[in-house]
């Protein structure tokens, strides 16, 4: 049984006990942490503010971020998931501030477990959440409390590659979203208002490298306060 | 430009100031304020509580609305279309409280001009919409607090049909499934989990009745309290 949440906005309208939660947070958070642990990263620490980030760099922390789609000021790294594949941070620590992805995972604590899910680790991640066999709550992160497509283009996706039992009419509006664009993702994703925004910045090459499916074998997981590879939980 | 919100929950990331808001229950209460104002109802006040219903039986006006889906005790209407195109409702005020419409209208107030919809009187007010040519948010009562796939539809279908700019991904949302679903509106509405609960209650009839359009000429607006026929304010 899968559920959709829109936007972390809606959330308190699911209950997530006994529930895996899959967050996604397409441009970028999410593909960031799933380009970070797959090339190498050990772990990632979401947080909620810039000086809660701050405060990890004395603990050996690289220290990640952006508001407004921009890195943070004398941050190590922004929110690019090229940025998250540098061969320097094979083996290190990330804390990571974003303006939705993080504030959204950190919103997904009541869930049994907690997964981190982009179109990069797309078949992984069904893999995984198959053999999990738990009802399942997709955490669409949107932008600031707003819906976005992409998200929910992805939480379609996902209800489309389990073919199981789907509850409320959020997921069959973002089931609906998918069938209508399977074939073409990167014409959705660029109907996005967030995409429009990143292109401004000109990081049209995010966009397409975001969309793309199975670029990643790592699972994400959520455990002790860190984002960390499943199989080394 | 059209904006729409597709649950009350959201109403508050919305400015409606110096908007037309365009309030939205398909199933059911838009749909009946559409019946009787256009079968003669003179106005129809919305309350959010039974206790603020019932203080109006002794001003006169008819008692109407649904708690869950079904007529509360001792009311005079219920919350099906049929029930207002009595004869004996021309001409008298009505007062009804329901679960999701009621409530959307009240949270719709700071919008400069309230318009209430639905598919039974789509192009008179598409029509009404472009000759006022303001900017548009279109307020989806949804199903408590939740998003419902018939409200979405609707939203869409304006988008079409006013064939203007939209701000915003759940606008483009609203417009991908009005557009996947052109041709097959009632196919559409039996997904819906509130459709299926009305279904299990013997309301089939209100379904595809409330998903016709064009059935009324009336425009709706919401004025001192009330929602009456925009051709008498």
């Amino acid at each position: 049984m899968v559920e959709v949440c829109l936007t972390p906005a809606l959330i308190h309208q699911h209950d997530l006990k006994g529930k895996l939660v899959l967050v996604v947070d397409i441009f970028r958070a999410t593909s960031c942490m799933v380009s970070g642990i797959e090339h190498g990263v050990a772990a990632i620490k979401p947080v909620l503010e810039i000086n809660e980030c701050l405060a990890h760099g004395p603990l050996g922390y690289i220290l990640a971020g952006e508001r407004g789609g921009q890195k943070i000021e004398g941050f190590d790294l922004g929110n690019s998931p090229f940025e998250y594949q540098q061969e320097d941070l094979v083996g290190r620590k990330v804390c990571i501030s974003t303006t939705n992805g993080t504030r959204t995972l950190l919103d997904s604590l009541d869930g049994d477990l907690i997964v981190i899910g982009a179109f990069l680790n797309f078949s992984a991640t069904v893999h995984y959440i198959t053999e999990m066999n738990m009802p399942v709550v997709v955490h669409c992160a949107g932008w600031k409390g707003m819906i976005n497509l992409e998200d929910t283009y992805y939480a379609g996706a996902l209800i489309e590659a389990l073919s199981g039992n789907i509850s409320g009419d959020a997921a069959e509006l973002a089931h609906q979203l998918y069938i209508s664009h399977a074939h073409n993702p990167l014409k959705l994703a660029n109907k996005s208002a967030h995409a429009q925004r990143l292109t401004s910045f000109g990081l049209e090459k995010d966009i397409t490298y975001c969309m793309q499916r199975d670029e990643a074998q790592s699972v994400l997981i959520y455990e002790d306060g860190h984002v960390i590879s499943a199989s080394h939980s």
